[in-house]
């Protein structure tokens, strides 16, 4: 009996292969697996989409410095981001969870005090879920419902030669917000009498535990009349995303390091740790802003939003995916994948 | 600090916890927690349905003799039967898994062989899901989408005074067949030498195994011109779920013990394990038949189906869910709850 590890084929290969096994067949999926959310007709001008995530305690998240309402909000927040990563509003979620005895009804409420404030903020309804035992700890299974009209849809797979780099926010603070995190979890074990560190790194620390997702830029997108031409959310990191787009849409990228957005607190502490900031900002993960391109003729529509940085544009050479330095030299861009979390970045 | 155990509140009470803090809010959203599925309105004649499980190793199944073919067949079936229960057909899934290093490639090829089987057999496309490490074992969470007409959907809260109460196929077989898994397992520890003893034991095993969703009686339902005053899927056994009708349409009912369908092979096995058949279908879960009522003037139309069976009828005092025995009594049914999986029946 033939063996394989999982480790041979990586987060990506395993989709890739469940991907070729599943072709869908009714006229009502316009979209399977693939994107960042499914998307299925509904004979309205509007497109049905669907996308889930789970979290698993252990692997996603150490409950030893994540607070339960800030968990519960992210939960949620994951899953709007990738609805709007398809250019699309946010509806409707599901919320399952495991549970192991060691946690009381007062930490669920916590939990779900969380899932209720990012209802709010996203003004999504919960509509169902599931509970259950779990033998080792928290599970958390989310699945957001969304629309789209059908004529501003955005897939990854629409970029074209020249169309413009955008990203939103800036990148990296959430992987330094978790290194400071780890950091005072160890310095807490080794002496619990310590006081904790973080008053000056609110702004990283929350981008780990309370990221945003970025609905308010499909609504800015919207106003200024720009559909983008290829979007994805930033979860892994900008590496591995670019790569997603110009696979999918057969072209290639130049990225400029220069204008790859990074914020100031990142910077500082980035050195603090003797890390590369870019390093951070191309493979951190969990930022959850979004990447899209857009055509040349729509800069003008979006050049002075405060929300989006342009970071370079796309080419027609699909095996040239570059980063451009400050200097001039020229780097391809690699991905890395499956347990960004545990990983650190090299 | 205030702690409370989970068990003080029990599945029930902590779903209803939660359905307490959460009122949907937007005007699409018809029906959030609290039935078979979530019901979504489109701005077309069909409602969208919307349902989610979570399946955990060592709670829900048991890879010591649980193939993995069959598990992911059943987690497409048990909620596609959500979707049936609200007489809908189910359209797409998203599946996400959790798994830890112990499973091998083919072992997830296995896994989703089952997926693909069942997605054939309920004609749905898979369209989404997530994979991520766990830390113990196989971790499965499944979202069904499935449509309705408007007119055709059935709530649990539907049903009046007087409605025929309907059983679909046969009840407490599954349930026979865990405990038929179980006596094999402890044989096999004792005595590794031993052959397994379930060759004329198929059909109660097959129940356990590869329960299917009755999406069929759906489309026998449509093609008889009946609509359900209310329906559930018979996932905790048939105490818990008539209770659930009863209580969210504000009636009483009386069950014929002598109409309750328990098939010969249920009969005969429990017999030898020294269990009441009928305990077990009152309470023996996982047999994903629907339980459902009809007006009386709708009982012509499909009183020959040999797929259901007519079984009491609903009664007009909420306070009242009875069992009348063959020999005449009468006894409040009473439910169970909360991992109906590791409790016995009592």
């Amino acid at each position: 009996m033939i063996r394989t590890e999982l480790a041979t084929l990586g987060e990506f290969g395993l989709i890739e292969r469940i991907n070729q096994q599943f072709t869908p067949v009714l006229p009502q999926t316009i979209k399977g697996i693939g994107d960042d959310a499914a998307v299925i007709d509904t004979a309205t001008d509007e497109y049905l989409l669907v996308s889930t995530d789970m979290l698993v305690e252990g692997v996603h998240f150490d409950l030893s410095y994540v607070p339960l309402k800030h968990l519960g909000y992210k939960a949620i927040a994951v899953n709007v981001s990738d609805i709007a990563a398809m250019n699309g509003i946010p509806r409707q979620v599901t919320v399952s969870i495991g549970l192991s005895n060691r946690f009381f009804v007062e930490a669920i409420d916590e939990l779900y005090a969380g899932i209720q404030a990012a209802c709010e903020a996203y003004k999504v309804d919960l509509v169902g879920g599931d509970t259950t035992s779990s033998r080792s700890g928290l599970l958390i299974s989310v699945t957001a419902v969304g629309v789209v009209d059908k004529t501003k849809i955005s897939y990854r797979n629409g970029a074209q030669p020249n169309d413009i780099i955008c990203i939103t926010g800036d990148l990296g603070a959430a992987y330094m917000g978790l290194q400071l995190l780890e950091r005072e979890k160890r310095e807490f074990l080794e002496n619990p009498e310590m006081q904790p560190q973080l008053e000056d790194k609110s702004y990283l620390v929350g981008r780990q535990l309370k990221p945003e997702a970025r609905t308010d830029i499909v609504y800015e997108l919207l106003e200024a009349g720009v559909v983008p031409t290829s979007m994805i959310d930033i979860s892994d990191g900008l590496a591995s995303e670019i790569l997603h787009l110009c696979n999918q849409s057969g072209t290639g990228a130049q990225v400029f390091e220069e204008n790859v957005p990074i914020a100031d607190d990142t910077f500082l502490t980035a050195d603090e740790f003797k890390i590369s900031p870019l390093t951070i900002a191309l493979n951190g993960g969990e930022d959850y802003e979004l990447l899209f391109t857009i055509k040349q003729s729509d800069y003008e529509k979006i050049k002075n939003s405060p929300h989006i940085s342009f970071a370079g544009f796309m080419t027609n050479d699909p095996k040239n995916v570059e980063l451009v330095t400050k200097g001039g030299s020229r780097f391809p861009i690699k991905a890395q994948g499956w347990q960004h979390l545990t990983n650190h970045p090299s």
